[in-house]
């Protein structure tokens, strides 16, 4: 049970953000109620290696309850925010529910947006949750299987093409991981297809993949896909979608599964609060990633537009979200303890990383730049050290180690039922 | 692609039976289709782990067509058989697509059965499939969930109550293992509620649990479940089953989680072949496990009804429906050899075995019988034995050992959104 006598900090979203303010909120003297619509802590950067049956599901993510079971002071509700009364300080919600704070941060992260194509969205699924994830794997899996009995050559060209929308870590790892699977783990299973004859496209609208980088690794990194069979086409945006396939530019492609890798959407955490938002959804908020409206209230993670003192955001990356939980807990501190804040929230960049297949990825800090074999090993390394526990740690270094020998995915499983596309 | 001139054998359903039979047909001159409407391989005795949090799927799932990678004359069709044409020895799938056979395994096993009240299915989901696993498992977490937050404390002691039906080995591993989840695992994690108050029923039409062992074990692993916390209720029929809760006799039980583990019905093989089935679905076979009417069509496993010397039935188990497999692909060796077939199916009972929660289980094979903490161990190394391949084998007995040690389950993931019930 809660000590009602105590400040009451209510936390919204269990990503890293908000984990990470919770985390740093260890021993203050508050008491703190965690809610998410989600029973599990989910880490996002791996969620592709599910949709290609690399890991399994619990291997990245937890049970969010268990991660707080020596936390007295935490309660975890299981619940649907579907608003804020800023005059009573509540957060209402879905089932009528009033939970009281006296700080209230959201962190709500994002969804995959279709920038208002949204009648896309059930032919070209995105990739944020896990139903997302086994969502994807069902439907790649289920073409290979569809080609498998398919007499009609054309229809089974197009089983056989996939179409990642978007080259940002996230398409580029999945145009990786599928390319690798049709050329190299699956053409002995089949007796009719060649799996190899699959087309794996990655479609970008703008110049280069991976922008986030330099040219030179851009570039590096470009390479490193067409040796394992994807076909980049850049400057190309879609301009259609439908259950047949995708029309790039003003050439249609004939092709079953597309995967939606282009862009994010803040979660509603503007309208909960009734204050304006950015064209991505975000809400905007001071040096402080407090409301402007209301001090109380801090916006954080993806779902926050925060202003650089260079004039850009600050990045949708999971280590700016943690640091902006951080932030947050350390004024939270500050303001129970009437010390002065430490001055403004500061982002500090801590690189990019970026893998593509099995055995090659880049790095980029600075003015260090790295790629190949050797980044690959450390991009690995660093992955498994941001894991929660011991044992995820192992689980999914033994899981890698694994396919790294024997070149094998394992969790290549169809669960739940086709949904019709409608 | 297959041999047009071999002898063409196809079967029907990656079960125990199935998969067997494909084994023992190594080198033999012919030609394999295999059906199957999942794309995966079931180890269905570790399934209740899958319900309970302990294993993750793809520890004990693995995708047919990589089992038989190495095998070019099996192809691997994912598939669903709504008939079969005798006459012009055809298999007819869902699609209208036909599959041509000289010699057909029938191996589609069973389905939990409610004994004519199907009614009761969407309150009470049996145990059989992945799906179901993750559905049970979702059903119970999301109990404990709703609990935490329902301010009505009969509704909360409804959410905390825990109803299984029928107590042989998968009844008796559920109740066990849910029992030390609420009384071991969960009550650091839950601040309103004390998951040590649940109440986890085993309801059992008969007079003993797991009555396939001899009374003495049956009466030490009553006991064992006791000391978990489990109410054993004996004796006592379900004789209505809703949304609220079970009538046991005439007696009300308000519990929101019911899992049926009462009883199994053969899949619909007979009605594909237009024979007569048993009460329980079967199809009754020859000492030799064709069909009487039809010596190209065998039916195994499960799905079949086979008599002993002593005129009771060979028991729906692992081993039983493995041995008919190996039976079967000798018999078709033998024909194409032309040497005369080696007698009747003689099953070959290997002993019984069940486990009660983490540290007990009971062994019985003929006069020799074991219980408690050894048996436990013994239990735990033949599963691994049986499970296929290494790396699933290191998987489940690292996944065992952690929880062992550490007594804290991981894979509490609720996935999937919650169906209304209807």
């Amino acid at each position: 049970m809660q000590d009602a006598g105590k400040h009451k900090v209510v936390v919204v979203g269990a990503g890293f953000a908000g984990l990470q303010c919770l985390h740093s909120l260890k021993h203050a003297a508050v008491s703190i109620t965690l809610i998410d619509r989600r029973n599990h802590h989910l880490f996002q950067p791996l969620l592709y290696q599910v949709a290609t049956t690399v890991l399994a599901t619990s291997e990245i993510a937890w049970p969010i309850r268990h991660l707080f079971r020596d936390r007295p002071e935490v309660e975890t509700l299981l619940g649907e925010v579907v608003g804020v009364d800023r005059e009573a300080c509540c957060v209402v919600l879905e089932d009528g529910a009033r939970v009281p704070y006296d700080t209230l941060v959201l962190a709500t992260g994002s969804r995959h947006a279709y920038f208002g194509k949204d009648q896309w969205e059930p032919f070209a699924p995105g990739l944020k949750t896990l139903e997302d994830a086994t969502t994807i794997r069902r439907r790649m899996l289920l073409a290979f299987e569809r080609a498998e009995r398919e007499p009609d050559p054309e229809v089974r060209d197009a089983l056989l093409t996939f179409a990642i929308v978007g080259a940002g870590p996230t398409g580029v790892e999945l145009a990786g991981t599928i390319a690798e699977l049709a050329h190299h783990t699956l053409p002995r299973e089949f007796r009719r297809i060649d799996t190899r004859t699959s087309r794996i496209l990655l479609v970008e609208a703008g110049a280069r993949v991976l922008p986030a980088f330099s040219e030179g690794l851009s570039a590096y990194a470009r390479t490193a896909l067409e040796r394992l069979g994807v076909e980049v086409l850049l400057g190309q945006p879609v301009t259609d979608c439908g259950p047949d396939g995708i029309r790039v530019g003003a050439v249609d492609i004939a092709c079953r599964t597309v995967i939606w890798a282009a862009g994010v959407q803040a979660s509603p955490a503007a309208k909960w609060l009734g204050v304006d938002a950015d064209r991505a959804g975000r809400v905007a908020v001071r040096p402080d990633l407090c409301l402007p409206q209301d001090e109380r209230i801090f916006v954080i993670g993806d779902t926050a537009a925060v202003r650089r003192p260079d004039g850009t955001f600050v990045p949708g990356l999971a280590p700016a979200a943690k640091q902006q939980g951080a932030y947050v807990a350390r004024l939270i501190r500050q303001r129970l303890d009437g010390t002065p804040p430490s001055g403004p929230f500061r982002y500090r960049h801590q690189g990019n990383l970026a893998t593509i297949g099995r055995r090659a990825a880049i790095i980029e800090y600075g003015r260090f730049r790295m790629k190949g074999g050797l980044a690959w090993w450390i991009w690995g390394l660093a992955h498994i050290y941001f894991l929660i526990g011991t044992r995820s740690r192992l689980a999914v270094a033994w899981s890698w180690l694994w396919i790294y020998l024997s070149g094998l995915q394992s969790a290549r499983l169809i669960t739940q039922r086709e949904q019709p596309k409608s």
